[in-house]
Protein backbone atom coordinates (compact mmCIF):
# COMPACT_ATOMS: atom_id res chain seq x y z
CA UNK A 1 0.00 0.00 0.00
CA UNK A 2 2.95 2.64 0.78
CA UNK A 3 4.15 1.72 -2.14
CA UNK A 4 1.17 2.38 -4.47
CA UNK A 5 1.12 5.44 -2.61
CA UNK A 6 4.37 6.73 -3.44
CA UNK A 7 3.95 5.84 -7.23
CA UNK A 8 0.15 7.29 -7.82
CA UNK A 9 1.82 10.77 -7.24
CA UNK A 10 4.32 11.17 -10.01
CA UNK A 11 6.22 14.63 -10.41
CA UNK A 12 3.99 16.08 -7.48
CA UNK A 13 7.36 16.42 -5.09
CA UNK A 14 8.79 18.25 -7.60
CA UNK A 15 6.31 20.52 -7.95
CA UNK A 16 6.38 20.49 -4.03
CA UNK A 17 10.34 21.61 -3.96
CA UNK A 18 9.51 24.13 -6.56
CA UNK A 19 7.00 26.06 -4.84
CA UNK A 20 9.23 25.96 -1.74
CA UNK A 21 12.15 27.52 -3.50
CA UNK A 22 9.76 30.10 -5.37
CA UNK A 23 8.10 30.84 -1.94
CA UNK A 24 11.42 31.42 -0.03
CA UNK A 25 12.60 33.86 -3.13
CA UNK A 26 9.45 35.64 -3.00
CA UNK A 27 9.92 36.23 0.82
CA UNK A 28 13.86 36.87 0.23
CA UNK A 29 13.09 39.46 -2.54
CA UNK A 30 10.60 41.10 -0.58
CA UNK A 31 12.95 41.60 2.21
CA UNK A 32 15.93 42.98 -0.07
CA UNK A 33 13.59 45.28 -1.69
CA UNK A 34 12.48 46.94 1.19
CA UNK A 35 15.74 46.82 2.84
CA UNK A 36 17.86 47.84 -0.24
CA UNK A 37 15.39 50.20 -1.83
CA UNK A 38 12.91 51.17 0.80
CA UNK A 39 15.06 52.29 4.13
CA UNK A 40 14.61 48.87 6.02
CA UNK A 41 11.91 48.45 8.95
CA UNK A 42 10.83 49.81 12.16
CA UNK A 43 7.58 49.75 13.90
CA UNK A 44 7.64 53.70 14.41
CA UNK A 45 8.49 56.34 12.50
CA UNK A 46 8.32 56.70 8.66
CA UNK A 47 9.64 52.74 8.15
CA UNK A 48 6.36 51.69 9.73
CA UNK A 49 4.80 51.39 6.46
CA UNK A 50 7.70 48.31 5.21
CA UNK A 51 6.27 45.86 7.71
CA UNK A 52 2.95 46.00 5.63
CA UNK A 53 4.16 44.62 2.43
CA UNK A 54 6.67 41.99 4.79
CA UNK A 55 3.95 41.07 6.89
CA UNK A 56 0.83 40.39 4.21
CA UNK A 57 3.19 38.23 1.86
CA UNK A 58 4.45 36.30 4.92
CA UNK A 59 1.12 35.91 6.28
CA UNK A 60 -1.25 36.11 3.11
CA UNK A 61 0.67 34.52 0.81
CA UNK A 62 3.64 32.46 1.89
CA UNK A 63 2.29 30.87 5.14
CA UNK A 64 -1.42 30.36 3.46
CA UNK A 65 0.46 28.77 0.21
CA UNK A 66 1.90 26.36 2.98
CA UNK A 67 -1.07 25.62 4.58
CA UNK A 68 -3.27 24.46 1.58
CA UNK A 69 -0.21 21.79 0.96
CA UNK A 70 -0.16 20.27 4.26
CA UNK A 71 -2.96 17.65 2.83
CA UNK A 72 -0.67 16.75 -0.27
CA UNK A 73 2.23 16.85 1.65
CA UNK A 74 1.91 14.85 4.59
CA UNK A 75 0.31 11.46 3.47
CA UNK A 76 1.81 9.09 5.97
CA UNK A 77 1.15 11.17 9.17
CA UNK A 78 -2.30 11.05 10.78
CA UNK A 79 -5.77 12.93 9.48
CA UNK A 80 -5.40 14.45 12.89
CA UNK A 81 -1.54 15.58 13.08
CA UNK A 82 -1.99 16.89 9.57
CA UNK A 83 -4.89 18.84 10.52
CA UNK A 84 -3.18 20.35 13.50
CA UNK A 85 -0.48 21.34 11.24
CA UNK A 86 -2.87 23.34 8.84
CA UNK A 87 -4.53 25.02 11.73
CA UNK A 88 -1.23 26.32 13.27
CA UNK A 89 -0.03 27.50 9.66
CA UNK A 90 -3.06 29.22 9.60
CA UNK A 91 -2.58 30.75 13.14
CA UNK A 92 0.89 31.80 12.37
CA UNK A 93 -1.02 33.61 8.79
CA UNK A 94 -3.78 35.44 10.86
CA UNK A 95 -1.62 36.95 13.35
CA UNK A 96 1.26 37.94 10.89
CA UNK A 97 -1.29 39.62 8.57
CA UNK A 98 -3.11 41.04 11.46
CA UNK A 99 0.44 42.87 12.03
CA UNK A 100 0.86 43.67 8.48
CA UNK A 101 -2.77 45.73 8.69
CA UNK A 102 -2.15 47.22 11.89
CA UNK A 103 0.92 48.31 10.46
CA UNK A 104 -0.40 50.71 7.35
CA UNK A 105 -3.24 51.48 9.17
CA UNK A 106 -1.21 53.13 12.22
CA UNK A 107 1.54 54.77 9.91
CA UNK A 108 -1.85 56.08 7.86
CA UNK A 109 -2.72 58.21 10.82
CA UNK A 110 0.72 58.68 11.89
CA UNK A 111 1.30 60.90 8.35
CA UNK A 112 -2.25 61.85 7.65
CA UNK A 113 -2.77 59.78 4.42
CA UNK A 114 -6.10 59.07 3.47
CA UNK A 115 -7.06 54.94 4.13
CA UNK A 116 -9.41 52.80 2.00
CA UNK A 117 -9.24 54.58 -1.26
CA UNK A 118 -7.51 52.24 -3.81
CA UNK A 119 -8.22 49.34 -5.09
CA UNK A 120 -5.72 47.48 -3.22
CA UNK A 121 -7.16 48.81 -0.02
CA UNK A 122 -10.79 47.49 -1.43
CA UNK A 123 -9.37 44.24 -2.46
CA UNK A 124 -7.21 43.71 0.67
CA UNK A 125 -9.73 44.08 3.24
CA UNK A 126 -12.81 42.25 1.30
CA UNK A 127 -9.99 39.18 1.45
CA UNK A 128 -8.70 39.52 4.86
CA UNK A 129 -12.16 39.65 6.13
CA UNK A 130 -13.77 36.87 4.26
CA UNK A 131 -10.21 35.13 5.72
CA UNK A 132 -11.60 35.24 9.07
CA UNK A 133 -14.92 34.44 8.02
CA UNK A 134 -13.29 31.00 6.40
CA UNK A 135 -11.05 30.65 9.84
CA UNK A 136 -14.07 31.04 12.50
CA UNK A 137 -16.18 28.77 9.81
CA UNK A 138 -13.29 26.41 9.37
CA UNK A 139 -12.52 26.16 12.98
CA UNK A 140 -16.27 25.62 13.92
CA UNK A 141 -17.14 22.72 11.62
CA UNK A 142 -13.49 21.24 11.36
CA UNK A 143 -11.74 21.41 14.74
CA UNK A 144 -14.62 21.66 17.32
CA UNK A 145 -15.13 18.19 18.23
CA UNK A 146 -19.16 16.34 17.74
CA UNK A 147 -19.56 17.69 14.44
CA UNK A 148 -21.26 15.27 12.19
CA UNK A 149 -19.32 13.29 9.41
CA UNK A 150 -21.91 14.33 6.82
CA UNK A 151 -21.51 18.76 7.77
CA UNK A 152 -17.51 18.22 6.98
CA UNK A 153 -17.93 16.52 3.97
CA UNK A 154 -20.64 18.44 2.68
CA UNK A 155 -18.62 21.85 3.45
CA UNK A 156 -15.47 20.69 2.22
CA UNK A 157 -15.59 21.54 -1.50
CA UNK A 158 -16.40 25.26 -0.04
CA UNK A 159 -14.15 25.30 2.36
CA UNK A 160 -11.31 24.42 -0.13
CA UNK A 161 -12.73 26.41 -3.00
CA UNK A 162 -13.19 29.45 -0.84
CA UNK A 163 -9.46 28.26 0.60
CA UNK A 164 -7.67 28.66 -2.47
CA UNK A 165 -9.94 31.65 -4.05
CA UNK A 166 -8.68 33.91 -0.95
CA UNK A 167 -5.27 32.57 -1.40
CA UNK A 168 -5.36 33.72 -5.23
CA UNK A 169 -7.20 36.50 -4.00
CA UNK A 170 -3.79 37.65 -1.80
CA UNK A 171 -1.42 37.31 -4.53
CA UNK A 172 -3.29 39.30 -6.46
CA UNK A 173 -3.66 42.38 -3.98
CA UNK A 174 -0.20 41.94 -3.68
CA UNK A 175 0.68 42.92 -6.66
CA UNK A 176 -1.77 45.49 -6.68
CA UNK A 177 0.03 46.88 -3.56
CA UNK A 178 3.16 46.52 -5.44
CA UNK A 179 1.93 48.72 -8.32
CA UNK A 180 0.93 51.29 -5.60
CA UNK A 181 3.88 51.76 -3.79
CA UNK A 182 6.25 51.91 -7.49
CA UNK A 183 4.17 54.80 -8.36
CA UNK A 184 4.35 57.75 -9.57
CA UNK A 185 7.89 57.57 -10.25
CA UNK A 186 7.77 54.18 -11.44
CA UNK A 187 9.20 54.41 -15.50
CA UNK A 188 12.51 56.06 -13.15
CA UNK A 189 13.47 53.80 -11.21
CA UNK A 190 14.29 51.00 -13.43
CA UNK A 191 16.64 48.66 -11.48
CA UNK A 192 13.81 49.29 -8.50
CA UNK A 193 11.02 48.34 -10.98
CA UNK A 194 12.94 45.41 -12.32
CA UNK A 195 13.46 44.03 -9.11
CA UNK A 196 9.73 44.87 -7.96
CA UNK A 197 7.89 43.33 -11.42
CA UNK A 198 10.34 39.91 -10.85
CA UNK A 199 8.82 39.63 -7.29
CA UNK A 200 5.20 40.03 -8.88
CA UNK A 201 5.72 37.25 -11.40
CA UNK A 202 7.16 35.28 -9.35
CA UNK A 203 4.67 35.49 -6.60
CA UNK A 204 2.17 35.02 -9.50
CA UNK A 205 4.08 31.55 -10.47
CA UNK A 206 4.00 30.34 -6.74
CA UNK A 207 0.64 30.73 -6.53
CA UNK A 208 0.15 28.76 -10.09
CA UNK A 209 2.45 26.23 -9.17
CA UNK A 210 0.42 25.43 -5.60
CA UNK A 211 -3.04 25.94 -7.41
CA UNK A 212 -1.98 23.20 -10.01
CA UNK A 213 -1.05 20.91 -7.24
CA UNK A 214 -4.18 21.39 -5.83
CA UNK A 215 -6.20 20.77 -8.70
CA UNK A 216 -4.79 17.46 -9.47
CA UNK A 217 -7.51 15.06 -7.54
CA UNK A 218 -5.06 12.09 -7.70
CA UNK A 219 -2.49 13.44 -5.59
CA UNK A 220 -4.71 14.13 -2.59
CA UNK A 221 -3.86 12.68 0.73
CA UNK A 222 -5.52 8.89 0.33
CA UNK A 223 -6.75 7.58 4.05
CA UNK A 224 -4.01 5.59 6.04
CA UNK A 225 -5.05 1.86 6.54
CA UNK A 226 -5.91 2.53 9.94
CA UNK A 227 -8.33 5.30 9.09
CA UNK A 228 -9.84 3.41 6.27
CA UNK A 229 -10.88 0.72 8.88
CA UNK A 230 -12.05 3.48 11.25
CA UNK A 231 -13.94 5.00 8.64
CA UNK A 232 -15.88 1.48 7.86
CA UNK A 233 -16.78 0.96 10.82
CA UNK A 234 -18.22 4.61 11.43
CA UNK A 235 -19.94 4.24 8.39
CA UNK A 236 -21.48 1.04 9.45
CA UNK A 237 -22.66 2.71 12.59
CA UNK A 238 -23.65 6.02 11.24
CA UNK A 239 -25.02 5.47 7.70
CA UNK A 240 -23.48 8.37 6.71
CA UNK A 241 -19.97 10.01 5.34
CA UNK A 242 -16.73 8.78 6.40
CA UNK A 243 -14.55 10.65 8.74
CA UNK A 244 -11.59 10.02 6.30
CA UNK A 245 -13.05 11.69 3.86
CA UNK A 246 -11.04 14.61 3.21
CA UNK B 1 -31.70 10.12 -19.62
CA UNK B 2 -32.36 14.07 -20.50
CA UNK B 3 -33.86 14.40 -17.13
CA UNK B 4 -31.32 12.57 -15.00
CA UNK B 5 -28.58 15.46 -17.03
CA UNK B 6 -31.46 18.07 -15.49
CA UNK B 7 -31.48 17.37 -12.14
CA UNK B 8 -27.44 16.65 -12.00
CA UNK B 9 -26.42 20.40 -12.66
CA UNK B 10 -28.14 21.98 -8.88
CA UNK B 11 -27.67 25.92 -8.88
CA UNK B 12 -25.32 26.15 -11.73
CA UNK B 13 -27.96 27.55 -14.40
CA UNK B 14 -28.44 30.61 -11.14
CA UNK B 15 -24.48 31.07 -10.98
CA UNK B 16 -24.32 31.18 -14.97
CA UNK B 17 -27.02 33.53 -15.05
CA UNK B 18 -25.28 35.71 -12.29
CA UNK B 19 -21.60 35.74 -14.33
CA UNK B 20 -23.58 36.66 -17.37
CA UNK B 21 -25.01 39.60 -15.29
CA UNK B 22 -21.14 40.40 -14.01
CA UNK B 23 -19.99 40.05 -17.22
CA UNK B 24 -22.20 42.72 -18.81
CA UNK B 25 -22.23 45.16 -16.05
CA UNK B 26 -17.85 44.46 -15.97
CA UNK B 27 -18.24 45.70 -19.34
CA UNK B 28 -21.11 48.74 -19.27
CA UNK B 29 -19.19 49.61 -16.09
CA UNK B 30 -15.80 49.77 -18.16
CA UNK B 31 -17.26 52.00 -21.05
CA UNK B 32 -19.30 54.50 -18.40
CA UNK B 33 -15.71 55.11 -16.66
CA UNK B 34 -13.87 55.60 -20.02
CA UNK B 35 -16.53 57.75 -21.48
CA UNK B 36 -17.55 59.72 -18.29
CA UNK B 37 -14.11 60.25 -16.64
CA UNK B 38 -12.00 59.51 -19.76
CA UNK B 39 -12.93 61.50 -22.12
CA UNK B 40 -14.37 58.42 -24.70
CA UNK B 41 -12.79 56.77 -27.75
CA UNK B 42 -10.97 57.27 -30.38
CA UNK B 43 -8.61 55.59 -32.80
CA UNK B 44 -6.06 58.91 -33.28
CA UNK B 45 -4.88 60.97 -30.54
CA UNK B 46 -4.69 60.79 -26.93
CA UNK B 47 -8.04 59.11 -26.65
CA UNK B 48 -6.32 56.49 -28.07
CA UNK B 49 -5.77 54.90 -24.52
CA UNK B 50 -8.78 54.02 -23.84
CA UNK B 51 -9.09 51.42 -26.40
CA UNK B 52 -6.81 49.39 -24.58
CA UNK B 53 -8.58 48.78 -21.52
CA UNK B 54 -12.10 48.33 -23.88
CA UNK B 55 -11.01 45.74 -25.81
CA UNK B 56 -8.88 44.06 -23.00
CA UNK B 57 -11.98 43.37 -20.47
CA UNK B 58 -14.28 42.40 -23.97
CA UNK B 59 -11.47 40.19 -25.18
CA UNK B 60 -9.32 38.41 -22.34
CA UNK B 61 -11.84 38.66 -19.28
CA UNK B 62 -15.36 38.40 -20.79
CA UNK B 63 -14.82 37.02 -23.77
CA UNK B 64 -12.23 34.16 -22.22
CA UNK B 65 -14.71 33.77 -19.61
CA UNK B 66 -17.54 32.72 -21.97
CA UNK B 67 -15.42 30.10 -23.86
CA UNK B 68 -14.34 28.61 -20.89
CA UNK B 69 -18.56 28.24 -19.61
CA UNK B 70 -19.23 26.91 -23.20
CA UNK B 71 -18.81 23.27 -21.96
CA UNK B 72 -21.11 23.56 -18.96
CA UNK B 73 -23.32 25.78 -20.57
CA UNK B 74 -24.45 23.45 -23.72
CA UNK B 75 -24.82 20.56 -22.45
CA UNK B 76 -27.44 18.79 -24.96
CA UNK B 77 -25.48 20.26 -28.33
CA UNK B 78 -23.26 18.22 -29.96
CA UNK B 79 -19.75 18.38 -29.03
CA UNK B 80 -18.45 19.43 -32.24
CA UNK B 81 -21.28 22.43 -32.16
CA UNK B 82 -19.59 23.04 -28.87
CA UNK B 83 -16.45 23.04 -29.66
CA UNK B 84 -17.05 25.50 -32.63
CA UNK B 85 -18.49 27.87 -30.50
CA UNK B 86 -15.30 27.51 -27.99
CA UNK B 87 -12.72 28.24 -30.79
CA UNK B 88 -15.30 31.40 -32.39
CA UNK B 89 -15.36 32.94 -28.83
CA UNK B 90 -11.26 32.35 -28.76
CA UNK B 91 -11.12 34.04 -32.13
CA UNK B 92 -12.70 36.91 -30.89
CA UNK B 93 -10.67 37.10 -27.96
CA UNK B 94 -7.44 36.96 -29.85
CA UNK B 95 -8.89 39.77 -32.18
CA UNK B 96 -10.33 41.98 -29.87
CA UNK B 97 -7.36 41.90 -27.38
CA UNK B 98 -4.92 42.23 -30.08
CA UNK B 99 -5.78 45.46 -31.11
CA UNK B 100 -6.29 46.43 -27.37
CA UNK B 101 -2.59 46.37 -27.34
CA UNK B 102 -1.83 47.24 -30.54
CA UNK B 103 -3.90 50.57 -29.06
CA UNK B 104 -1.86 51.09 -25.88
CA UNK B 105 2.00 50.55 -28.11
CA UNK B 106 0.66 52.84 -30.84
CA UNK B 107 -0.51 55.48 -27.80
CA UNK B 108 2.97 54.88 -25.87
CA UNK B 109 4.49 55.56 -29.14
CA UNK B 110 3.23 58.82 -30.31
CA UNK B 111 3.11 60.77 -26.73
CA UNK B 112 7.00 59.52 -26.16
CA UNK B 113 6.00 57.13 -22.92
CA UNK B 114 8.56 54.19 -21.75
CA UNK B 115 6.64 50.85 -22.93
CA UNK B 116 7.18 47.35 -20.26
CA UNK B 117 8.59 49.42 -17.10
CA UNK B 118 5.46 48.34 -15.01
CA UNK B 119 4.24 44.94 -13.57
CA UNK B 120 1.32 45.27 -15.81
CA UNK B 121 2.93 45.27 -18.60
CA UNK B 122 4.97 42.34 -17.39
CA UNK B 123 1.68 40.53 -16.72
CA UNK B 124 0.15 41.69 -19.44
CA UNK B 125 2.47 40.64 -22.14
CA UNK B 126 3.48 37.57 -20.43
CA UNK B 127 -0.71 36.60 -20.20
CA UNK B 128 -0.69 37.21 -23.84
CA UNK B 129 2.16 35.45 -25.02
CA UNK B 130 1.37 32.42 -22.86
CA UNK B 131 -2.66 32.97 -24.23
CA UNK B 132 -1.36 32.81 -28.13
CA UNK B 133 1.05 29.59 -26.76
CA UNK B 134 -2.39 27.71 -25.67
CA UNK B 135 -4.05 29.09 -28.79
CA UNK B 136 -1.43 27.55 -31.12
CA UNK B 137 -1.23 24.25 -29.13
CA UNK B 138 -5.18 24.05 -28.13
CA UNK B 139 -5.95 24.43 -32.22
CA UNK B 140 -3.10 21.34 -33.24
CA UNK B 141 -4.39 19.34 -30.58
CA UNK B 142 -8.19 19.55 -30.68
CA UNK B 143 -8.81 21.15 -33.98
CA UNK B 144 -6.71 19.31 -36.57
CA UNK B 145 -8.33 16.26 -37.59
CA UNK B 146 -6.24 13.54 -36.86
CA UNK B 147 -4.83 13.19 -33.76
CA UNK B 148 -5.47 11.04 -31.05
CA UNK B 149 -7.55 10.60 -28.69
CA UNK B 150 -4.92 9.71 -26.36
CA UNK B 151 -2.69 12.81 -27.14
CA UNK B 152 -6.28 14.75 -26.81
CA UNK B 153 -7.27 13.31 -23.38
CA UNK B 154 -4.09 13.43 -22.23
CA UNK B 155 -3.60 16.70 -23.04
CA UNK B 156 -7.01 18.44 -21.77
CA UNK B 157 -6.58 18.56 -18.60
CA UNK B 158 -3.29 20.93 -19.18
CA UNK B 159 -5.10 22.72 -21.62
CA UNK B 160 -7.90 23.45 -18.75
CA UNK B 161 -5.72 24.38 -16.13
CA UNK B 162 -4.03 26.55 -18.06
CA UNK B 163 -7.07 28.26 -19.84
CA UNK B 164 -8.17 29.14 -16.33
CA UNK B 165 -5.01 30.08 -14.79
CA UNK B 166 -4.63 32.91 -17.82
CA UNK B 167 -8.02 33.59 -17.82
CA UNK B 168 -7.56 34.55 -13.99
CA UNK B 169 -4.05 36.16 -14.56
CA UNK B 170 -5.67 38.20 -17.02
CA UNK B 171 -8.26 40.03 -14.34
CA UNK B 172 -5.37 39.91 -11.87
CA UNK B 173 -3.53 42.23 -14.86
CA UNK B 174 -6.84 44.09 -15.07
CA UNK B 175 -6.50 45.33 -11.67
CA UNK B 176 -3.06 46.11 -11.78
CA UNK B 177 -3.85 48.09 -15.09
CA UNK B 178 -6.79 49.85 -12.88
CA UNK B 179 -4.88 50.69 -10.25
CA UNK B 180 -2.08 52.06 -12.39
CA UNK B 181 -4.48 54.45 -14.42
CA UNK B 182 -6.14 55.57 -11.24
CA UNK B 183 -2.51 57.44 -9.74
CA UNK B 184 -0.77 59.41 -8.86
CA UNK B 185 -3.96 61.35 -8.06
CA UNK B 186 -6.32 58.28 -6.91
CA UNK B 187 -7.21 59.59 -3.77
CA UNK B 188 -8.10 63.43 -4.93
CA UNK B 189 -10.44 61.32 -7.50
CA UNK B 190 -13.44 59.93 -4.81
CA UNK B 191 -15.83 59.83 -7.20
CA UNK B 192 -13.88 57.74 -10.25
CA UNK B 193 -12.41 56.04 -7.78
CA UNK B 194 -14.97 54.39 -6.18
CA UNK B 195 -16.24 53.52 -9.65
CA UNK B 196 -13.16 52.37 -10.61
CA UNK B 197 -12.50 49.99 -7.51
CA UNK B 198 -16.19 48.39 -7.72
CA UNK B 199 -15.66 47.63 -11.68
CA UNK B 200 -12.13 45.85 -9.99
CA UNK B 201 -14.73 44.02 -7.26
CA UNK B 202 -17.02 42.74 -9.93
CA UNK B 203 -14.06 41.82 -12.30
CA UNK B 204 -12.72 39.54 -9.25
CA UNK B 205 -16.39 38.04 -8.24
CA UNK B 206 -16.49 37.40 -12.17
CA UNK B 207 -13.45 35.56 -12.39
CA UNK B 208 -15.07 33.73 -8.38
CA UNK B 209 -17.75 32.57 -10.33
CA UNK B 210 -16.94 31.26 -13.25
CA UNK B 211 -14.01 29.30 -11.75
CA UNK B 212 -16.13 27.91 -8.94
CA UNK B 213 -18.50 26.76 -12.14
CA UNK B 214 -15.37 25.19 -13.64
CA UNK B 215 -14.35 23.48 -10.45
CA UNK B 216 -17.34 21.42 -9.85
CA UNK B 217 -16.36 17.92 -11.43
CA UNK B 218 -20.36 16.84 -11.67
CA UNK B 219 -21.02 19.98 -13.24
CA UNK B 220 -19.35 18.83 -16.80
CA UNK B 221 -21.20 18.57 -19.53
CA UNK B 222 -21.74 14.68 -19.84
CA UNK B 223 -21.59 12.59 -23.51
CA UNK B 224 -24.44 12.60 -25.37
CA UNK B 225 -26.39 9.05 -25.75
CA UNK B 226 -25.29 8.93 -29.54
CA UNK B 227 -21.68 9.89 -28.59
CA UNK B 228 -21.66 7.22 -25.34
CA UNK B 229 -22.47 4.71 -28.20
CA UNK B 230 -19.59 6.22 -30.42
CA UNK B 231 -17.09 6.30 -28.01
CA UNK B 232 -17.52 2.48 -27.07
CA UNK B 233 -16.90 1.71 -30.65
CA UNK B 234 -13.83 3.78 -30.37
CA UNK B 235 -12.72 2.02 -27.08
CA UNK B 236 -13.00 -1.70 -28.50
CA UNK B 237 -11.24 -0.16 -32.24
CA UNK B 238 -8.37 1.45 -30.62
CA UNK B 239 -7.88 0.45 -26.77
CA UNK B 240 -7.33 3.84 -26.15
CA UNK B 241 -9.07 6.93 -24.77
CA UNK B 242 -12.70 7.68 -25.40
CA UNK B 243 -13.24 10.11 -27.93
CA UNK B 244 -16.38 12.17 -25.84
CA UNK B 245 -14.09 12.06 -22.60
CA UNK B 246 -14.15 15.79 -22.81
Amino acid sequence: MENALSQNIGFMPYLVAGSQILGIAVLAITGAWLSQYRGGFSWSGPLQFNVHPLCMVLGMVFLCGEALLVYRVFRHETKRATKILHGVLHVMALVISLVGIIAVFQFHKANGYADMYSLHSWCGITTFSLYILQWIIGFLLFFVPGVAYTYRSRFKPLHEFFGRALFLSSIATSLLGLTEKMFSDYSQRPAEGVLVNTLGVLLVVFGAVIAYILTREEWRRPPLPEEQALSMDFKTLTEGDSPTDQ
